[in-house]
């Protein structure tokens, strides 16, 4: 217990090189979904090898082989595995991240260079900050203040940072499950630990027991094999966009309210116990509608409404359309072929496989109603939705940690998002699996100007240190 | 009369030079949409510059000042302006081309580099061969056949070749309105003729007396000042995609009808004179069907039924969504801001003015049906459609011109797209206006895969040549 306290006085001599490292590592350009970046992602998982081994890891470097990108093979970046301490007295700690970014321009609308780390404000503007290489750092910076300040690491620790998380996560499956299982990886492991999510608000912490899952959908209609002038062809054709329009029309109304018939009945109905928790749940709808510059929120913007619509039912949104003109200006074209793209987040009960047979038997529905000569087909692509039990002695060893931090007992939440990876590791280990949020609420992972808190980074590796000395008085 | 055999043996004997020409031209990239391209619209303007002045011409480049283009001022490529004979005894005409293409790129579906001529099965296929290179080259070659077998040019000529027309041909009309026209550049001009646009079919000419006008709409939703991740927001806000999903849905039927309130009361009414035009006219429903693979054409593929409502009654195309995902894969974004753009194609009656006030309307009213909370702006640009007398001496003389090439009367054809500088060319001069197509109706231009067939590029200088003729024969 004596080590915490010199623990949290070495993290707070060393802010600027933490500030540092974190810099570095947004300086690469670890684009997952962009074949130009490749490079980039391979060296991004090497530099992270490269400090796994200086706190005194062994690592490997898995290869995981290809995936078709842009029309070609591209060689996947490979996965960073790593072992930290074997003493079989000592809990094991399975710790995941990952390493790529999603894609980032200046000119997308950010205040500065997306991949140059900038502090404006106590804050660390750069892709990549809060998701995920300010938590995967954090866990490096904590293993290195325990050796510095002469301390026993308290667990054994093994590690799995992926750089293809934004993109689906890519041969990540078949690792877990068809190489590390069968070679015993996690044999060992007690507890599997995961900050790769955001505090619910800007300033209480908490832990995430639950997140939903997704269901992709890819509405493809074509009534052309190529792209037609609208001078020439316009009132000539059964136009696809118009069909493609009417159908995404169909999916959800103004509220929000998913329209597909059935959609909602497998939803796990709202018990009591559970609807009391989200009264005490530490959470500012006003707050969070400025921080999006929304015009006013839905379900009246009744906190416990809002919070229940983003963790515990789902929700549909309608993403965008390939094939069509997208770029500024006044292109007339009529296109071709166009591809709709919308998702579901999808919750407990709710089955994948139920899901999009729900989906695919309306849209036909809609589609026979419409009678378009063109052609359309819809696939779908889904990951289920997760929970564990907040109340399970690994939870309450995090709400210690995080109480001895943030001095407040934290929220114990749900996410709106899905982590695909935490199922595929509860399967894997057969383990409890923990979401230890660092970064908070507005921290705009994915979106322009992305940042982490410098409050949330530094005290975040406070709380790494003592999660992992919390875990490791658990009862072996 | 006897000049124009030699000629026709003359063009015979250089097809060779001419596809080479036509090569070099398609290979400057010379894309007005994209700033990246502005310095090879320049070195088209002047490489075409020094090809008129080649055959005799005096030429200047005329500065037509700025555009703002992706947030900067960028120059515009300045207009070539030339004059080729002043003789008071022969008929001037004044001809008009552009020297800019569309953006292509290979990725887009090309078979071979879409700036790079490639002759395949008696087509050149490149982009901007049929839109407009080939036809602007078929003057110039045609002038310099009449020099190479040693006859004088039976007209004098003006030419008016821009390199803005694929985007919206910026600066064009000022300086045709507030400078050729004072400076007396339209005094001497008798006739005016366009070569930019296309048979109706595949193998019959036609002389063309009539476009329809646009209505272009931005409509504009915003409910978030940022992209927000679905699975963080998603059931928590009012998400302007579906919006303006709904919104776009309400703007035609399956069929193509216009559900905009009053928008067919004005157009023009179908005159038991005009219906008759149509059943001579030489176009197949089913070959046009097949050409663009779709897979069943609307009013029931009835030709004079298609023919109306490509040429005299309005089609709106909805063209795509700016701001929105676009590219393929998964991305789990709620877009803050979307465009949706749409475009009506208007036609005598209607005044640009009145269309966009009853879709303001129309949108307006639906909108407020909607209820959303969130933001919305629409905004149009329109230019107004055209159409000349085809019995006018001026037409008389380029059907003769076509028969003698083409043994063959042309049809009297219509257009269903703009070409907003005819309209102005005709207040400017204030004479009779004709579009004479050189390309096929399967050119694709705009389209991936844009070609001129060599027949159709070779009969078009003769054509030219032989329309020169027949207006040199005009009473002066
Ligand atoms: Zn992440
Ligand atoms: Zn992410
Ligand atoms: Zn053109
Ligand atoms: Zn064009």
């Amino acid at each position: 217990e004596r080590a915490l306290p010199q623990i949290f006085q070495y993290v707070d001599q060393n802010v600027e090189s933490y500030k540092n490292l974190l810099k570095e590592a947004v300086a690469i350009p670890s684009v997952s979904s962009d074949a130009k970046h490749r490079d980039d992602c391979v060296r991004m998982v090497e530099w992270m090898k490269e400090k796994l081994k200086e706190v005194g890891a062994t690592t490997e470097l898995r290869d995981i082989g290809f995936q078709t990108l842009e029309g070609k093979q591209v060689k996947l970046p490979p996965v960073l595995v790593g072992v930290l301490g074997n003493d079989t007295n000592k809990n094991t700690i399975c710790i995941y991240g990952h390493l790529d970014v999603q894609p980032a321009l200046k000119s997308d609308g950010w205040a500065s260079e997306p991949f140059e780390l900038v502090e404006r404000d106590g804050k660390l503007f750069g892709r990549g900050s809060t998701d995920d290489k300010g938590p995967v750092l954090g866990w490096l910076h904590a293993i290195n203040a325990y050796k510095n300040v002469g301390s026993e690491l308290p667990v054994n620790l093994k590690f799995v940072f992926e750089c293809m998380e934004e993109s689906s996560s890519q041969g990540l499956d078949e690792l877990l499950m068809e190489k590390l299982k069968p070679e015993g990886f996690f044999d060992t492991v007690d507890y599997v630990c995961i900050s790769d999510n955001y505090w619910l608000g800007t300033t209480k912490p908490c832990i995430t027991y639950g997140l939903r899952g997704i269901s992709y959908y890819f509405l493809e209609i074509e009534c052309a094999k190529m792209d037609l002038h609208s001078g020439v062809f316009g009132g000539t054709v059964h136009e696809a966009m118009s069909d493609l329009i009417y159908l995404m029309d169909k999916l959800v109304d103004k509220d929000g309210k998913i329209l597909i018939t059935d959609i909602y009945k497998s939803v796990a109905p709202l018990l009591e116990t559970e609807k009391q928790l989200y009264n005490t749940i530490d959470f500012d709808p006003e707050a969070y509608r400025k921080s999006i510059d929304a015009y006013k929120l839905p379900h009246n913007a009744v906190k416990e409404q809002l919070l229940m619509h983003r963790w515990r039912y789902p929700s549909l949104s309608l993403h965008g359309i390939e094939g069509a003109h997208y770029q500024t200006g006044a292109k007339t074209v009529i296109p071709g072929k166009v591809v709709g793209k919308f998702s579901i987040r999808i919750v407990p009960n709710q089955e994948p496989e139920e899901v999009e047979k729900l989906v695919f038997d309306y849209i036909n529905k809609k589609w026979a109603e419409r009678g378009s000569p063109n052609k359309m087909s819809i696939s779908a692509q889904s990951g289920r939705a997760w929970t564990e039990d907040p109340d399970h002695p690994h939870y309450q060893a995090a709400a210690r940690a995080t109480k001895l931090i943030y001095q407040t007992e934290p929220d114990m939440s749900r996410e709106g998002g899905s982590i695909p990876v935490t199922i595929t590791l509860q399967e894997a280990s057969g383990k409890n699996v923990l979401l230890l949020p660092m970064g908070a609420g507005d921290d705009m992972a994915h979106s322009q100007n992305e940042k982490i808190n410098v409050r949330n980074y530094i005290e975040g590796i406070k709380l790494f240190a003592a999660y992992l000395y919390e875990v490791g008085k658990l009862p072996k």
